[in-house]
């Protein structure tokens, strides 16, 4: 699963799905979130289906997933010429069955993960030689920020300038293991009013901020440098410092669109008060920042920071927000009390107002993570007709 | 009492208050929101006294109020300089009290209000000759915005280019009487959290936003010239546009600022939403544009709109913003059953919640006003011994 922090917004060309930016973002561990996807091909299936989370979904003739399928079929058959005895998987329809385990509706960037997952689970079917970054090409018409997802660690979406799309691309700035000490806290949070659909969203900005172009035409570019240079330099100071000021201007592009888009509610802003103030105290006596916000299309807040800070954040993030249910507790922070909320020494309590169970519904400790795994026959969720196991 | 379309925003100097963009404010009807000042210079007072509200203040050497009263005395100086049988009043001391009828800490650009009155008074105790555009120079270094309401009508703010900011001035771009069809309805908004003082915000994002100097060299030159025709041409939709877009683009770079700034909560949010839908509906059946929400360094809002809108906006808030006490209805619009809640036809109630009671805690109705006015004796606020009546 990928989470954004360089946002790509406004898209140059709506049906390819071509960014105006390049963008840049941290896979997540799939030990905590992930989409599996099993995929089948057989010439007995009467035409392609696609069961998501136990239903069900119509794929639309032109529509993304129509469009992922076909291409995904056009590079097996590009196999199938060059080896005359492989099967003819190409000509046969497909099931599909996928299951995200992410809270629902929390609005976690499933798209990105389940197209991820469907292009990878395809390719592991048709047995094909393709590159994570060839693939990126073809998750990227199903939903945009997929691209990323084909691999682990830490990965930039090259926008490309080619109008037929073939250089807007993924490509991985590092794998987890250069620098896995990067965790992660996601604050799920509510929000009463409906948000504005990502691509219509996306396209108004392109239409009417008079300050987008600023953004995308030097901005993003120079803190691209800056932020790939960060990941390789294992330098936190740097990277939390561009992830927050770039999501802050990704918010600022969206704020200065007619009319206005707004992701952040009041929870999001004591959110940002808080890390504000907790990167305000290390500072204060000498230190770096210790953790970085940063906010998609959405309410919801995903916290970085090295693992060693992930306690206090916890306890902070708490504090201020107190939970219905116990902190899941992944990486064993906590003992048997677990966490009470408390503020770090020096933090000044006023930057925001103590909220009621709920205004943050969940908390979910992950860290950077792997790319797509293949996983074995028993855990596929297709059964032997091709069926989904659960329902069938 | 002027309310900021153009804001100004970062200072190129901070003594001399010198903005980085000029700007444009409506100044609004002092009979419903106003600063009442009287001064008296007496050779038995011992110091400059300064009474606001009823409570005495100091006046900081060095400060800005003590500057404004350096300045007022220095042109009295100039007049007696050249008419010698003048009395000497720039050798004595003054006593200045002054009040706000405004609800106490609502945010409503007191300041501006009250260096504009204390100017004013001054110039009228002094007797000098003096354009409105000349005291704005004075007015300016109290605070900011007050040098636009030195004004009645339709106010810019003139940026400047001068060190010494000798030509960062305000002028009249129409008096009230040119189109005194523009009224406001100002919502007062509940803020749980402490504002950032709009001067260190202004510092800030001067220094850290990457956006703003596109804001300040290319957008709001463009819009300083398409607002001020439309005021001459009393075209409302433009005007109502161009208000909304700025207002949104000066809200977003102060969160493409370093640490970012937040004014506007969940509550201008909705109201953002409300003003959007009521356009949408108008512009849905051909219409145009009925109202325009702006907001200054603060959660609260002002919807200006031409007067027979505000019947239907009034509704249209106290719909969604339940209010613990009846509108104050200055204008007479409703009868004796006031203004119950709801909304046009065809307006999609799902756009926002509805709120609970305070959420909005006060709607005050008022219109474009005039310029300062010189008061009768009997008004004064000063008593015979020079010590302000009230607390004499």
């Amino acid at each position: 699963m990928g989470l954004v922090d360089y946002r790509y917004w406004g898209k140059r060309d709506t049906k390819l799905i071509l960014p105006t930016n390049s963008s840049l973002s941290v896979t997540l561990d799939q030990d905590h979130l992930r989409s599996t996807t099993t995929s089948r091909a057989d010439p007995k299936f009467e035409k392609d289906r696609l069961w998501l989370n136990g239903k069900e979904e119509d794929i639309k003739e032109g529509g993304r997933m129509a469009t992922c399928i076909r291409e995904m079929k056009r590079l097996r058959r590009e196999v199938e010429e060059k080896s005359p005895n492989e099967p003819k998987l190409s000509e046969m329809n497909v099931h599909i069955c996928s299951h995200n385990n992410f809270p629902t509706a929390a609005g976690l960037a499933s798209s990105a993960s389940g197209f991820a997952a469907l292009v990878s689970s395809l390719a592991a079917l048709y047995s094909l030689p393709a590159s994570p970054s060839t693939l990126s090409l073809i998750a990227r018409q199903g939903s945009g920020s997929a691209c990323r997802s084909l691999f682990g660690g830490f990965v930039a979406w090259e926008m490309g300038s080619k109008p037929d799309g073939s250089d807007s691309l993924a490509i991985q700035v590092a794998p987890r293991e250069h620098w896995p000490d990067i965790h992660a806290l996601i604050c799920v949070v509510s929000d009463d009013k409906k948000g504005t659909s990502s691509t219509s969203g996306m396209q108004r900005t392109v239409e009417t901020s008079t300050l987008l172009e600023k953004r995308i035409k030097v901005v993003v570019p120079e803190r691209m440098k800056v932020i790939s240079k960060a990941i390789l330099e294992k330098d936190f100071d740097t990277f939390a410092r561009v992830t927050m000021q770039d999501s802050n201007q990704f918010h600022a592009v969206a704020l200065d669109t007619d009319p206005p888009i707004f992701y952040m509610n009041d929870v999001s802003r004591s959110i940002i008060a808080l890390v504000t103030e907790y990167n305000r105290v290390s500072v204060a006596a000498g230190g770096k920042l210790k953790a970085a916000y940063t906010y998609d299309a959405g309410p919801n807040a995903v916290i970085y920071a090295p693992k060693e800070n992930l306690k206090e954040i916890v306890e902070l993030i708490v504090h201020y927000f107190p939970q219905a249910d116990g902190f899941k507790d992944a990486f064993g922070l906590f003992g048997s009390g677990g966490a009470k909320g408390k503020v770090v020494e020096g933090f000044n309590e006023g930057v925001a107002k103590k909220w009621g169970v709920g205004a943050v519904k969940g908390l979910i400790h992950t860290r950077v993570g792997d790319g797509p795994r293949v996983l074995g026959a028993e855990e596929g969720l297709l059964g032997l007709e091709g069926f989904p196991k659960t329902t069938a």
